[in-house]
């Protein structure tokens, strides 16, 4: 069972609107993959170490409410689809203390070979690593 | 007519695949909005010192080619759709040099008082620049 | 006895090198100044919710070694001196598991009153405060 | 000659207080010294593709005035000491429209070579970008 991600909002994440500045939610839904592949057992660092990177083809967000400095966030990640040379995550991040609905993403990807410099074959390439991912898919 | 905002990519925009950081464009998009709103003669800094604020509901982006340090993109960027209280903005960022597409990508905005904590009719708060948008709108 | 403040690095925080681009290790200082307010009992919203910022007044970095994602940090913080007006904040970012040592550095700080727009003696302002910050000072 | 950089202050920048997030100033340092370099006609892309990073040993920084979204600043960079392993860059960001200070700074920084993994002799590795940096000492 994987444990979502949790989170505090830092000071200089916020914007002058006094609310975190929404690009910076994009950098959470990273910190919660790389989090979880931890807790899968193969860590976002021997994957990059073993050359291929989990790039981004697509993003969506919607912005539900506005989380602030001083608040913590959950951030819930599943794997909505994957195949040989693709995957799709989806995030709900919510408020840690009442639950309240922050914003939703969905973030697309591919498997990027930096020596080749092309999208390759996950399966072929780190199969113990699309084993693993591909368990995942759907819960 | 709006020129369309050209921009340097900065080194620190990198990220440790040698190429920008996705998060990043996310910074350009505003960028090209606030460049836009000083071109139609209505800067975002008099929108915010008006109390209204620019939010983003949701975001789309497409990552097609990746860019660097070194070069220059430009961001051509166009309102899709706009009413009293929404507005739909779009982007396609380019390279300087040889047009080759990047990245295209979709903000959905409201308008937002920050007196009053939630959103507005732009229309009826600052039909100047309402108008002003109004007339971009498809362009 | 205040705990010295554990992170790791995340993705998005290397640069095209692979290393931790130099400025993100001044966000790493506040968030260690802000979990040490947080140990102390008096957190840094409660400060900035009563008005007051603990802002900079001045930062030197000496960086000596190289920290990359995929690694922990831990970040040793203490006050080095502090009056009525001023604080000065020293650290040592170290590598968690062997302990080497990535960089050092000092924050120059005073307190800063949002309404009146000027730096104001805490020791007044916030007194539970700034005895708490002043209990710490030098250990 | 060169050129002072000149900047917009971006909105992004801004942290909760309306004003420059602080180590935001960085960045703007590293943007001063690649213009610096593009003018001297040895762009910094020229410099990391022959292998050679210019990095950081070294940061100190004073703020004197608070910059924020809607204005312009100027970075003044000057060299203030340069040797075959070492060069010390200096900073004055001030305000474009009425000169205001708003900070100072000084970046130390080695010439260090990827492939090798350490600091070496720019003079021996790139004489070319070395003579140019080092006719600029003390301007």
């Amino acid at each position: 069972m994987i444990i979502p991600y949790r989170r505090k909002v830092q000071y200089y994440e916020n914007d002058s609107m006094g609310v975190v500045y929404h690009a910076n939610y994009i950098h959470w839904f990273e910190e919660a993959r790389v989090d979880y592949m931890e807790q899968l057992g193969f860590g976002y660092e021997k994957s990059v170490a073993a050359g291929i990177d989990i790039i981004l083809a697509g993003l969506t967000c919607e912005f539900k409410s506005m989380a602030s400095f001083g608040e913590t966030v959950i951030i819930h990640m599943s794997i909505s689809s994957i195949n040989a040379v693709r995957m799709t995550v989806e995030y709900r991040v919510v408020d840690a203390e009442d639950g309240k609905l922050r914003m939703t993403g969905e973030t697309r990807h591919c498997f990027f070979h930096r020596q080749k410099g092309r999208p390759v074959s996950l399966q072929k390439e780190l199969p113990e690593l699309y084993d693993l991912l591909f368990k995942q898919n759907g819960r």
